[in-house]
């Protein structure tokens, strides 16, 4: 096990600590527990990628960025273009988020695995990884970026920041950067490198720039890693300098959430996978809508109003009350109950323009109400519906699916990817996907699943 | 003349009122003062990143990045590389503030042409621009940059935030985007895609990453243009969200600093050029050293010790005691001034590693100290040298050469652009390429600014 230095409270020493656990972590020393998830965690991202791949922002991404794009040196996930290395890292961490059905560490509000798994999946079709080393890889950069996350959240949120593309960026520079074999000093530089350029804010909240964020996290850790393998040097103190990234992007911090028990306790245990493909916060109000209306077989026109008492998280950032497209859609309460309560279902369909402008929706979408309810959790909701006979059903949910209480199964998670990826790869190169990614661990080179998670040509 | 909207307090419409103006902003009311300085601008930039072409930074960018660049479609200048339209962004804004010999607009403290310049000049080469756009672009980028600046500064310099990076990423898209003739809701979305990349932590002074900050804002600045030209979406008010830039960025904000006499009032016009390699705060230290030197014929075993007096500025951005590298020298104000009394000039080889380390400088270095003096601008500086001899010399700089009240000639400038390119380039080179950029308003096509910084092979 790697030992944690203690740090003073003004976290001297904090970006080295990071430097050394990730240089001289042992795959051995990981736990099995934390092995699963890590593959879980793989399963899901890759899924999502794919599903993500024909989102109209991959195809302007391409259009913009190809003119001057390098070697068609690796894959851009779940289509047969081909781009280089930098390039794909962007464009698979867009694609990844796009659906906003990712992962999420509740704790920070990180979706962990893009920025990381886009990449060192992205370099390792470029230079041999073994499956144990990428793996082992994903599992230091999400605890690096989740880490960080801790020690600056809530208040660096609050502040306005996307928090997986500021954290994100030093998550991925720390996976590559290991997978590159970088020394002490250019680990630190790589850090460094990474933190100055932490960017993302929250109001792109529902437009493509949420999910830029996510890709521009991992191109720009990855090239980060490259320069410092390359010997172009940063602060060596980039996370706790008096004018570096803590200080600068947050008006709290707590370094020891980086060093404690490094090495032996695991974030990625809190990761989280979307049975929903929109901000988490809303997961328990869909949740409970859905129960209601298959408990009763309710139609929209039984519904003369819905009452909603939510986490406050909710109304910050999912309070838009009249959304115009599917991105804005993701970011609203309102149209995530009334379409879960129309269709019995919400899927990536139920964010597309036309279900946000869907005018059964929408006029359901008039009448419901959302407050915030005394000591509701993150994972909780509060659904009272009125008929219009005047009769008045209600629940509340204790834990809804999907969270850490009641995560989703290995069996749900291969749903989900079915569902996300058998359009696109079709079924049977879909169940060969998902058993590369559970057999990651097998394999001679990561870059397999690249090559499983794109369709053949022809 | 384009006139202001006034924004509420709240700043709403800021992001609008920008947009409106870069797009109908008419280059016959630009004034021709204005265009005069821009004129010195864009011939100081060339000549800082022509100077800076062979620092290792740029060897290591190179030598990290090529594997992935894309087409050799236009200059790195100085060199005879070519690379890809944003890598050039990248390499050509690195080189231009490597030597920190660059601008400085000294009321934010930005470097304003490095940002713009380095993406137009990419994106001139790539497209046809005409000499005219050319420099009305670049005067639109740096109003943009300089006045998003004034509305955060000092509050967001304060913070920690390398102003340069933040701002020049929205000079860079505001001026790219003109070029690209952006409709008036792709400006916004530049705008936003800028915005929620603007990154730069000022614990990076003193290392390679501060003049990356300046690429990055180039060469980001350039992505977002072309992104928002294909229809990738951002916020529409990515300034004065409340989760946007100036919210999140910064703890102070005045958004009439964006929008009050916007096309009346020029900020480019307060743009100062550097006699000297270095925090532009070190300055007025530097000339006093130096006419002191230059008097009393001094040298180093007649100095017993120096007192400064400088103002606050000074002793938080260059207060290192004990510079180990060329690049950290350039902010210890205890370096610059013991190698202005050492040498009695102050260039690009005094901040070299040797330089730093030269056991003469290190030991007058040791009998330097510098304290902030009452009512001392940043123009300023109070210098006492007290020799060994008993006697006590002093000197008060009213205002240092290169500030806007003792600003570079022309032929400052033009010898400037000799001391730092006729190594690289050949001095009738040189002057051809100073004439180009003087008669730039003449020019059918401005990439003959990139192709008169260039070497010719062979």
């Amino acid at each position: 096990m790697v030992k944690a230095n203690k740090p003073t409270a003004a976290g001297e020493g904090t970006t080295s600590v990071i430097a050394d656990y990730i240089l001289a972590s042992d795959f051995a020393s990981i736990p099995d527990e934390v092995r699963k998830e890590a593959i879980r965690t793989l399963l899901n991202w890759v899924g999502c990628a794919v599903g993500g791949s024909r989102h109209e922002a991959i195809d302007i991404v391409l259009a913009a960025l190809s003119p001057f794009a390098g070697p068609a040196q690796v894959s851009v996930l779940g289509r047969t273009d081909k781009t280089d290395v930098l390039n794909a890292a962007l464009l698979n961490g867009i694609s990844s988020h796009v659906l906003d059905f990712d992962d999420t560490h509740l704790k920070t509000l990180i979706h962990p695995a893009g920025p990381v798994a886009s990449a060192i999946l992205a370099l390792a079709e470029h230079r041999p990884v073994s499956g144990e080393d990428f793996l082992h890889a994903l599992v230091l950069g999400i605890e690096v970026e989740c880490r960080i996350g801790k020690a600056v959240c809530p208040a660096h949120y609050d502040v306005g920041w996307h928090v997986t593309g500021t954290t994100g960026v030093l998550g991925a520079a720390a996976a590559a950067g290991r997978l590159l074999g970088l020394s002490n000093q250019q680990m630190r530089w790589a850090l460094g490198i990474a933190a100055t350029q932490a960017s993302g804010l929250q109001a792109m909240f529902g437009s493509m720039c949420k999910s830029f964020h996510v890709g521009r996290a991992a191109q720009s850790g990855l090239a980060a890693a490259l320069l410092a393998a390359n010997g172009f040097t940063s602060s060596e103190q980039a996370i706790e300098a008096p004018k570096g990234f803590a200080n600068a992007l947050s008006t709290e911090r707590d370094y020891s959430e980086i060093t404690e028990a490094l090495g032996e306790r695991f974030e990625l245990l809190l990761n989280t996978y979307k049975p929903f493909p929109c901000g988490a916060c809303d997961h328990p109000t869909i949740d409970g809508c859905i129960q209601l209306r298959d408990k009763h077989a309710l139609t929209p026109s039984d519904i003369d109003r819905v009452s909603l008492k939510v986490h406050p998280v909710v109304l910050e950032l999912t309070g838009n009350r009249h959304p115009r497209v599917g991105l804005e859609g993701k970011f609203s309460v309102y149209h995530s109950a009334a379409v879960a309560l129309v269709r019995g279902k919400v899927g990536v369909s139920e964010y597309t323009d036309e279900a946000v402008n869907d005018p059964e929706t929408v006029a359901l979408r008039e009448r419901i109400t959302a407050e915030v309810g005394q000591d509701i959790g993150m994972d909780q909701a509060d659904v009272t519906v009125t008929l219009t006979n005047g009769r008045t059903l209600h629940t509340f949910v204790e834990h809804t699916i999907g969270s850490v209480d009641k995560p989703m199964s290995d069996d749900d998670l291969d749903l989900k990817v079915h569902d996300l990826c058998d359009s696109i790869l079709g079924m049977d190169p879909v169940c060969n996907l998902i058993s590369v990614c559970r057999g990651v661990l097998k394999l001679n080179a990561a870059a397999s699943i690249a090559t499983a998670a794109t369709p053949t040509i022809g």
